[in-house]
């Protein structure tokens, strides 16, 4: 329980002057959504009160401007930006966001509790208040095999520790349905549960919820997602780089449950939380979508806020942090400044840097015997779903010599294990649309292994090998030039600055945009190994059906 | 942490049957404020699903009728109904509710810490779940002398007992705004503390709300609640005997800020509660005021549970407690039964009776002499408000000869310390409107001193002396004929069973009637020693002017 700011109530009264004062300001209000104009008073990072007679020792005039509460990511994947989580909270602190509540599961996967660690070390000093949530599948499934293993015991040392408040992402549903011995421990752990169960409905969805998993935010549609809401999730509505749910969600928010819903970002690259935003993006988007701007609003900051127990933030009231941004125009929702509870009218300066988790590549090149298909008929094909993370599992007539059919954007996707020097996995994508050269990366979900797609074997080789020559890293390949962002830290993250990366992103990006790909392919190529998400995927045994929960091969039968 | 229920997954998936199905209901759906038409699954006290494919060992068709979560006050004192803990939850439960927040404030005042233990240990098997806020203000104030003081350190032992979940109202708003110690030493102690600032406003509401106070049940117009409501407090809009403001307040209640309104009685006596019910009159009372009856329902239900962190109720959904109603007709909003946890189908016991406190009346019958008053001129005079716990502070020009005046309606009114062999206050009173005779009650807020009102001093005297003679109770007497309600537990509950109890406040109600009073004399009787409400009290030294926090003569200067 943190310390009650008692030491703050003379400055509340208005007997002794404040820190800072923002007059003249519309302050949102978040319990019963709507604005009052009034001043707002701050002392030592603490909001002290509302009301136009508190003196500061700064005072601004706001003219009429709207105080919105600090922005709250209420499920993220900081690994995915490819950005320390300094590097990280530096970039989305610029976008409003003073609060994300992250799941350091990719590390993990890789480095297991040293990944945790590390996620804990960095958020010390960093620009915004990372809260972590225990990832709750390491590996994501039994079948799969990553850099670590964490059960409960593993997890336990974590509870209780500052920046630690639940149980992230529960995406072993067949493992909850079954009551497994080893789920239950871990869902013993805590009070605060995410869950994760795309497309799951009726009694198995009841099931689910009575185990003691309170969210969900990989609903695609507004029935599975009222169904969820009605049964008591709260709704997390997503919008990644690549899975993007408002459009579809947000008409189910009303003022009587937006007390349940909230925004998360999941999975998003440098380049867009720089070009686009990071919550205030999804603000905007909802708004843009029909959203009353505030529910959005609501939804992104106190509901958040009351999900997961923060009762020390989410609104403009005193007693809360002094997190907050500055917004002109409500409709436009772009944030002017940030203001994050001690830092008061200060700028933020960069964090010193934590050390970085060294990647560890145990695997060689594979050869191209290694990668050859052989054989004809009715093939299984890895279904890209535009902006979502499902993927859909397609059927093909094709003999092997026609791979890679350009033409009917039939690629080959190839997985090495990164952990150990095994042959890799080889299946068939659709949907990349690349008319030239091969991407691979090292961000794999969840094991993060090595994960190439191409319109060559040479060149899929080629991008595999410059991965493993830099430990890590996004490559995107052709005719030998190749273009690389390196990931240093555990081969997930650079340890560049922001802007670097951001950089370095966008370069990547004009290669593949140039090979003729889609936006954002390492994305969606990242999720291609993903075995808690429907339908098809591939891993380095080859191809998995998610719908059966098991290994399938690359023929129809 | 509470267990999670896993061994009810196959229930909840529906492989295994159910206890109960209760079939073809309208289910309150708390997240959205609307209904849905399914069944019901219940198993070992816990709903384990909602939909159509459950069967059950018993099984029940609703031919549509609604289902609503378990009704909970938000704010009570069971003292105040003059049952014991146990059979005021057997009287209450046959109303819909489920769950009681309780402030064992009055006992606490008597009899300290055994007071709460009794209190506790009453709780055990009662059927509704009864939990307990620890009393903040033993004695009420510095200045009051009751039979106990609970500082900080008192009140320690209890945290993290079973059924202790906070810090009741914290009446010492002085104390707080100062910053006194004792109280914040008070306000460190839980997580979760309830507020008490009848007409509390700008900044000094800023200080008390940042000090740590996070709900408010003393708002008595639509604009103090508002103003407290969005400075983040929880409203808990109150209806008991004679503390009326839900008309006043609930035009105040939207969709947007419905989850941040409760419904609390505070004060009832068992009568009422046995006549026109308890939370579920609230909801009646709401809905006739012009409320939307799914906001009644979201305020007496998941508002209240999310206010103090009970994430096992307040929901019809997969793994909440299976607390609910079934009700024929939303607008009259009559319970036909209710189902409470384990309980089941099964119809409610009594459970074994707790040893009470027994009274301990150290005081002798005033003289005459004691209770004289003499003078003339300006009188300060308690004015009673109709339906309102607040009080007027009024002048009229007497003299001591004109008292009792029955045509203007100024009653003496007296206090005998009960712990303390002392000579008693005497002050005026304006609004009780008897005619003949006097009543007295051992039930006088909040040190539970004696306190009589009466048409002659022999009668107060008479009154007075009934109370002492009984160790406890409520006398109404006139021309030495007297109707008394026995207190035996610690001169404030009696041990009898409700229906008792309803039937002997019935005949003591039939007697003030005769003489001429208002309806629930008794309650607005103990009402008027409470020095923490505005705005004229009466305590054992006379009168306290509550504006001022100070005793003040009969007699203006």
């Amino acid at each position: 329980m943190p310390g009650l700011p008692a030491h703050l109530i003379p400055a509340a009264r208005g007997i002794v002057p404040s820190d800072a004062v923002y007059r003249n300001a519309r302050l949102f209000n978040a319990f019963g959504c709507d604005w009052e104009r009034s001043d707002l008073a701050v002392k030592d990072g603490i909001i002290v009160g509302i009301g136009t007679s508190y003196k500061g020792e700064h005072e601004r005039d706001l003219d009429g401007a709207y105080i919105v509460p600090g922005l709250i990511d209420a499920h993220v994947h900081i690994e995915s930006s490819l950005l320390t989580p300094q590097e990280y909270a530096r970039l989305v602190a610029l976008h409003g966001t003073t609060t994300v509540i992250a799941d350091p599961h990719e590390i993990a996967n890789v480095s297991g509790a040293a990944g945790i660690e590390f996620m804990l070390a960095s958020r010390q000093e960093a620009q915004v208040d990372i809260l972590y949530m225990l990832p709750s599948c390491v590996p994501a499934t039994p079948m799969d095999v990553g850099g670590a293993t964490l059960d409960a015991s593993d997890l336990h040392q974590f509870i209780g520790k500052e920046g630690i408040i639940g149980l992230g992402e529960m995406m072993n549903v067949p493992g909850v349905l079954e009551g497994n011995a080893g789920v239950m421990e871990k869902l013993e752990l805590t009070p605060i549960r995410d869950g994760h169960a795309p497309l799951l409905s009726g009694n198995d969805l009841n099931a689910y919820i009575l185990a003691g998993l309170q969210s969900d935010h990989e609903c695609t549609t507004e029935k599975e997602a009222e169904e969820k809401l009605r049964r008591g999730m709260y709704i997390f509505i997503r919008e990644g780089s690549t899975e993007k749910n408002i459009e579809s969600l947000i008409p189910l928010v009303t003022a009587a449950n937006v007390s349940r819903c909230c925004f998360a970002t999941d999975d998003c690259h440098a380049d867009l939380l720089a070009r686009e935003g990071h919550i205030d993006r999804c603000i905007r988007k909802a708004i843009a979508c029909g959203c009353v701007p505030e529910h959005a609003i609501r939804m992104a900051t106190l509901s958040a806020a009351e999900r997961f127990g923060l009762s020390d933030r989410g609104a403009i009231a005193p007693g809360k942090r002094a997190d907050f941004c500055i917004v002109d125009d409500l409709e436009a929702f772009v944030v002017r400044e940030t203001i994050h509870g001690t830092t008061g009218l200060h700028n933020f300066s960069v964090a010193p840097p934590v050390a970085a988790i060294p990647p560890t590549f145990r695997c060689t090149t594979p050869t191209s015997d290694q990668i050859q298909i052989t054989g004809a008929g009715w093939a299984r094909v890895i279904g890209i779903v535009p902006d979502q993370i499902l993927t859909e599992s397609l059927r093909y007539e094709i003999t092997s010599q026609e791979i890679p059919d350009v033409k009917r954007d039939i690629l080959k996707i190839v997985i090495c294990n990164r952990y150990h020097n095994k042959a890799p996995g080889v299946g068939l994508v659709h949907g990349f649309g690349l008319k030239y050269g091969a991407i691979a990366s090292s961000v794999a979900h969840d094991a993060h292994n090595i994960v190439a797609v191409g319109t060559s074997d040479a060149e899929i080789i080629s991008a595999i090998a410059a991965v493993i020559r830099a430990q890590g890293g996004m490559v995107a390949g052709q005719k030998g030039e190749e273009t690389l962002l390196p990931l240093d830290c555990a081969g997930l993250m650079s340890t560049m600055t922001y802007p670097e990366v951001v950089q370095r992103l966008s370069q990547l990006h004009a290669s593949t945009e140039r090979m003729g790909g889609i936006r954002n392919p390492f994305m969606y190529l990242s999720f291609l190994s993903l075995t808690v998400i429907p339908a098809l995927r591939i891993t380095d045994r080859g191809i998995f059906d998610g719908a059966a929960f098991r290994d399938v091969p690359l023929f129809e039968e």
